[in-house]
């Protein structure tokens, strides 16, 4: 039994594969070697590290949603592959491996078909490099700083894109937008491998030994301590006195957000664990509260909770930078100065993330790419041969 | 529909949780500088390998029961955090990988409330370093084989624990404790993840790297034969020759357990493959038969068959260091010295851990932490916000 | 309610495993030492890696039939630990392992029970470990050339040996021959570990810095190449514009296979791409269209795809590997003799695989080892204790 109205993704989705893989391709074939010795230092298991939560961590964290499994990892896959294609040509393969890392919120985008999802790879990947090149360029801001970005970016991109592509009838949750026992289970699984390699991702880009360990002690405190945090404050809230698994499963990663965007100052555990309490409170408390108020206000269909787990903590880490950073100087003059150039950086992020979110947006609103009707938003069916399937 | 009797986990989980959170945070703050020279020997990836068998190979371990996968990976993950918290306080940073490893029986337990499982965590990482620290001053013995009584301390408080918290009415299996065709494979998840990173556990203690190999190459022998073993002895013991996939999923792994405990004698590959093989059958023969017993006798709910897994391949382990130390010694008289000074640290950590379980047993079985009714045992649904959630 | 005809493994599994296990210890006993020199300079992390390939990717790929899990993954342990003992027995320790990895199509066997599998398990391993020899001794044939022959190998044996156990009424598709939603995201799993993994799979014979990495770049651009042409292919080919997961899951790694056999000739990024995008093309073309043929033609049950998985690819990878040779070459005719030699090793490897897969085939037909009933394939109640498990 097809939907009767499922769009047909035949005539948009092949050949646009197609065309761009052909693209790439032929990109490569004109202009990129491989410049080998870029990477020889970068050890294969950290690379595996990050491949593990890009693939398998967001792949399965998308898989919460009961009827929605198989488009949550197999989109996830197939948008992965092409940023990836499209950041090493962006990079020059430069730094193709921490750009691998841009691909992070493209997760939480709803009321699209596979065929959006890859427009929006490709403008949030270069909007993101376009942001690094501008700090870098302008501001003479470090690209480890730059990297640590890539929440606030991903976050606030995502945000103006769903709500340019809020729909009548969007301010309340459809009909398959939840989550069951079983797909509970597979995106914990998602959210354990994030979890887990976390610290390889914080300390990807720090080569120095010992800064490398105080980074990845740095991160793990910072986990774990929101870890404790969200369960707290989820118990706290709920009205009988219960566990929120969805609370658990995404501000359990809010202290490594946070942490990422402040490490580079982070000198003792303590401070990572501040960093992580603060970041787990607050991440928990604008899950419990505020996500159903940016839905009823903005129709903002916020389905991964982006706002209150790489947004707010991102803020928040930039926040521990500022501090950590003022504490640190004597003189009144500089510390203002550097207030101002810090708060500079951010609004450039901003501005930038959410004027490419509200282009593409606009982009990717344009019937043309035919998006899925409200009935089918979250259904498996409307895109995979589910029913009946011999294999 | 909540359940009317469910305990409200607000007014104690929430607390507790916050209190000891910034309780470490302030021992942190006053005491702690990160020793990062320690560690710098310490391999990102073998860090990442004991990480993923904690809180991704027990978390799914613990899934395996039909209505209770969200507490056995969720709480498994809180306990993680908390009580490597502690562990690392306690160390003073100095051996805070290695002790990680002291949550590994901690899935065990039943009848308890998150609440109570963290005050377990807490003392039996404080049991478990006190141990460690008695063998080492007073019998000099060896750190590596301190860490490997964990298997022991663990399996055998666990018991005592499990004993002094039975109830009437626990002389049966409850309702829920049961699995279905889907928390099977999700379970397995947790096995497979735990048997594949196992020989990084056993050598991670170990710094030289022929005599890491040799421990990798015996640990990966060990569990392959325990592997066999438990297959051949569940069908040979099935009245219908059906293989029990409780078995494999838990008595693969006593090879591991064994094998740790006398690893660093073991120089020949028959060695390991022949501990591996006794193990697998003494714990499979123990899972089917001893288990019923257990719970009819002494209305123990050994949920996770530790005593199977945990306990009799380690005192198996024990036997084998013994038997072949002895076999090495010429002399008659240091043969039996040293049988003597074994069965000492045997009985320390045996006497100790036992207590310690009781002690730890009467505390929380105290009525004001609450523990949940027989009928809520095994139910997600007592501590998670389960129904019609939208996320 | 156990099925009535199923076969009881107790009189059969339960000897053979133990016979086995008792044999390979004797034969360890008398003859092996580990030679640990051979194995220091490989590192801890690779070996990992393959071993999550085997045991954790290949489990939960095997679990997409929706009665047929617990099978799929607990068989997959018991055949590894065997078929691996036996090839460290073969190869005497040296080359164990890269050996490993001969068990990579032995998941496609349907029509066995378990003692079969165990049976066919050593004889694959030995056919494959003859084949390299063959090969290395009158061909002077490289080793690594030797091990990516595995994929070819395993693909024509295992296929020639279904069409030798092929029964009446086989030409029809099982009645539990089939996926639901949860075991498709089980199957995801395995898919995308196999996927991250195989850079590490396919460098790990490599130890030369700067060529294993770009062996690491050429198969994850492969990979990623024959992720998107998979999608673009399936859907091109579906009456209603669907993607069939199964496709993703089985082609998606097809790249990886085809740039084995070739990738010690491949230098430039988009040779890979492109080797990869013809990889994805004709395995999904072959799995949309050819499967069914075969199934009809030959009432050759191939569940698993292995033709379109792993033998075309394999055959397309060789083809690559010599287009690229003679490439390189000036001299006509040295290319025609390397052309010709080529030809010769793909036949030897050919004949010896079809030849070593209908022998096998006609031994594990022999009723003596009771195969299941019809009824009874891929269903897991045949071989495991399921009903009212209580653990």
């Amino acid at each position: 039994m097809a939907p009767k109205y499922a769009p047909n993704l035949r005539s948009r989705l092949a050949p646009l594969l197609l065309f761009l893989q052909t693209g790439f391709i032929v990109i490569c074939f004109s202009n990129i070697n491989l410049k080998d010795s870029q990477l020889l230092g970068y050890p294969l298991s950290e690379f595996q590290d990050v491949n593990v939560m890009v693939v398998a961590g967001f792949g399965f964290l998308g898989t919460f949603l009961v009827r929605y499994g198989f488009s949550g990892s197999g989109f996830n896959l197939l948008v992965a592959v092409i940023a990836t294609q499209w950041s090493i040509i962006l990079n020059g393969y430069e730094s193709w491996i921490q750009s691998r890392r841009i691909l992070i919120d493209l997760k939480s985008l709803v009321f699209t078909n596979p065929v959006q999802l890859i427009l929006i790879a490709i403008l949030e990947v270069s909007g993101f490099i376009l942001n690094g090149w501008l700090l870098q360029t302008f501001f003479e801001v470090k690209p480890l700083y730059c990297a640590m970005q890539l929440h606030t970016f991903g976050a606030f991109f995502g945000l103006m894109l769903t709500w340019v592509m809020r729909r009548k009838g969007s301010e309340t949750p459809f009909e398959k937008e939840k989550m069951d026992h079983k797909t509970g289970l597979f995106s914990m699984f998602g959210t354990l491998f994030l979890w887990m390699f976390w610290a390889s991702l914080n300390s990807i880009l720090v080569d120095e030994g010992e800064r490398k360990l105080r980074i990845i002690l740095s991160t793990y405190l910072a986990l774990a301590v929101s870890a404790v945090a969200a369960a707290a404050v989820s118990v706290f809230t709920s009205p009988r006195g219960r566990i929120n698994l969805d609370h658990i499963q995404k501000c359990s990663l809010s202290g490594g957000v946070a942490i990422g965007v402040s490490m580079s100052l982070v000198h003792r555990p303590w401070v990572a664990m501040t960093i992580g309490l603060a970041a787990g409170v607050i991440s928990t408390l604008s899950l419990r509260y505020l996500k159903g108020h940016m839905l009823l206000a903005f129709g903002c269909h916020d389905t991964c909770g982006v706002l209150s787990v790489h947004g707010l903590p991102g803020l928040l880490g930039w926040l521990a930078h500022l501090t950590l950073q003022i504490n640190h100087m004597v003189d009144r003059t500089t510390a203002i100065r550097f207030a101002v150039f810090h708060i500079c950086t951010l609004l450039i992020t901003l501005s930038l993330s959410m004027s490419m979110g509200v282009i593409t947006g606009l982009l990717v609103k344009w019937s043309f790419w035919r998006p899925p009707q409200d009935r089918k938003c979250f259904d498996d069916q409307a895109f995979w041969e589910v029913s009946n399937q011999h294999s």
